[in-house]
């Protein structure tokens, strides 16, 4: 492919163990073919007065231009007046939606093996407001905002998600019968969408007794969206059924047509540079991201080797109990493309 | 015994199956010669305007003078204009902690057997708190609040229950790197009351890392103490990995040593009055009551005898997949005494 085949996309490889994943993620895409070209940015070592965080203005400009971009994870450096690194990247690129695939994994064995659903959370509001005070001594309040733009932005991106990947359902995600403002308008809001959208099934569900069904039989859930907090708490207890948050990708999608990728676990600073790290959940966040650019074929090429790989059983990094290198699980999946 | 020996309790049977249910722990007592004579009220058919709610205030009263009771499903009747039974409950009586023993039930599969977990929950305020509004027109909020008061309250208790029920671990869980000021003075007060018992265990679990770690592996955890909506989900999530509400007890802590022991599955209406209900949570409410009156022998007594009728198998209820009615349950247990 000449180089104006290419898409442009934006890496940040992150810290700790996010290079060497990373580099997995470069050899599995040369190796399948697909045409991206990264530009890569790291974490800056001071903090960028117009994002008044470690992320540079550079590197949030290149994400806006390419409108695609693939995170490992990033170490929020320690110390004051400056804002995490994650929540910088939400607000800034207006990453209005957290999607997150979770499906059982052949041949990687938990509790569960009918897992097969997708989170989708509302990443910009509700308690994650930041506005929080002390009303006297001993009495401290923080606000939660809903509002109707950001509740139907994720209601619509919810529901056409499930239309376009042959979903059939929609639940939402909710505590009305507490926060019968705040929730209830959120549920007002996925009710509207739900209208315009008579195939997709519509259910609401009560977050507590929606995590007792999920521990129960995940299988009764296919598409669930829900405000900031529960989507904090569902999709890593989805993630728990399923092995945890280095097998579970995680896609970001924010205003005017951005996608940015992320695995979602830790940086795991003990064993970085060891070449022990598994790359699973960053190369299933950068298979989600072609999703996203409608490189299916690649993206099914790519998922099907990473998962024969799983159900092989032969290569197996440490934290799954096994103890092959990155770059020989990384081989495995170039093997099985 | 004498009349002058009876411990009075408050004994609310409530709706639906309540009845049933209230009548399989009468009989158990009886047959175990637990000291305690019922003192029944019903929920009311208007609103007493003294409780805004249709609890009356002579059914509050009666829990306030004996410092006991045992409270079924309550159906909240439809209509505006009033509180809800359950929050009306938690209000009047200033009922602070809700505590839920919650542990794998030898005999009744599900896909864990490793689960033996207390969860604590602050019962009065954050997002339950009512305090919500609409901003402007799509943009509404709800307050949370956490006082310094209900929070050393709930951690003393947490921290004496441990000590005094042989546990050696305390977990307090949070959402304090996003909500710094408010869970942050929660974990503060957790902080303070640790350092009073130096031997238990004490750490911090943030709420989204905590469920993943719940359904991957319970063992982990021993008691957990937490803010109010996280203790709605957590206990629920946790009585999902053993079996469902059904078989999960929970007792009511508050003020001047007041115990209000509850099944906190639902009132059933599908299938009440047909002999068909499991009578299990209410029996275990019912035993918490005797563990917080300190009348250990009956405790034990009447809850390996239930144990023991689960474990055989031999009786059933539907929700377990059994067909045995509930009388002939409860005369198992009675005969495991
Ligand atoms: C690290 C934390 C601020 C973040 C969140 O709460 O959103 C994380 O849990 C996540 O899910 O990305
Ligand atoms: C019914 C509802 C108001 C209640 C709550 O949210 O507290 C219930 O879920 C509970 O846990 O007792």
């Amino acid at each position: 492919a000449s180089a104006s085949d290419l898409i442009r996309a934006t890496l940040f490889p992150g810290d700790g163990i996010g290079p060497e994943i990373a580099e997995s993620v470069k050899q599995v895409f040369k190796a399948a073919e697909v045409p991206i070209e990264w530009e890569e940015h790291y974490v800056g070592q001071e903090i960028d007065p117009r994002t008044q965080s470690f992320l540079t203005w550079e590197s949030l400009e290149s994400v806006r231009k390419n409108k695609v971009g693939l995170k490992g994870p990033m170490a929020t450096p320690i110390g004051k007046g400056h804002r995490s690194l994650n929540l910088t990247l939400r607000k800034e690129l207006n990453l209005y939606a957290n999607v997150r695939p979770c499906y059982s994994l052949p041949g990687y064995k938990t509790r569960y093996d009918d897992v097969n659903l997708i989170t989708i959370r509302e990443n910009t509001e509700g308690e994650y407001s930041g506005l929080e005070h002390q009303v006297v001594r001993g009495v401290v309040e923080s606000l939660k905002i809903i509002t109707r733009q950001a509740s139907l932005r994720v209601a619509e991106y919810a529901f056409h998600y499930a239309k376009s990947h042959g979903r059939d359902r929609v639940s939402a995600i909710h505590k009305a019968n507490i926060m019968q403002k705040t929730d209830g308008l959120f549920l007002k809001c996925c009710r509207e969408v739900a209208e315009k959208y008579p195939e997709i099934k519509y259910e609401e569900v009560v977050i507590d007794n929606c995590c007792m069904m999920l521990v129960k039989n995940p299988a009764l859930f296919d598409v669930l969206v829900m405000p900031n907090l529960y989507g904090d708490i569902i999709s890593d207890l989805c993630a728990g059924l399923i092995g945890g948050l280095g097998l579970t990708p995680s896609c970001n999608i924010g205003e005017g047509g951005i996608a940015l990728a992320e695995a979602v676990h830790g940086s795991a600073p003990d064993i970085a540079g060891k070449n022990l790290a598994n790359p699973t959940a960053l190369v299933l966040s950068a298979v989600t991201m072609l999703r996203h650019l409608e490189l299916h074929d690649k993206a099914d090429r790519i998922q099907n080797a990473i998962l024969k790989t799983i159900a092989e059983g032969k290569y197996r990094t440490a934290d799954l109990g096994g103890s092959s290198s990155t770059t020989d699980f990384t081989k495995s999946i170039i093997d099985h493309l």
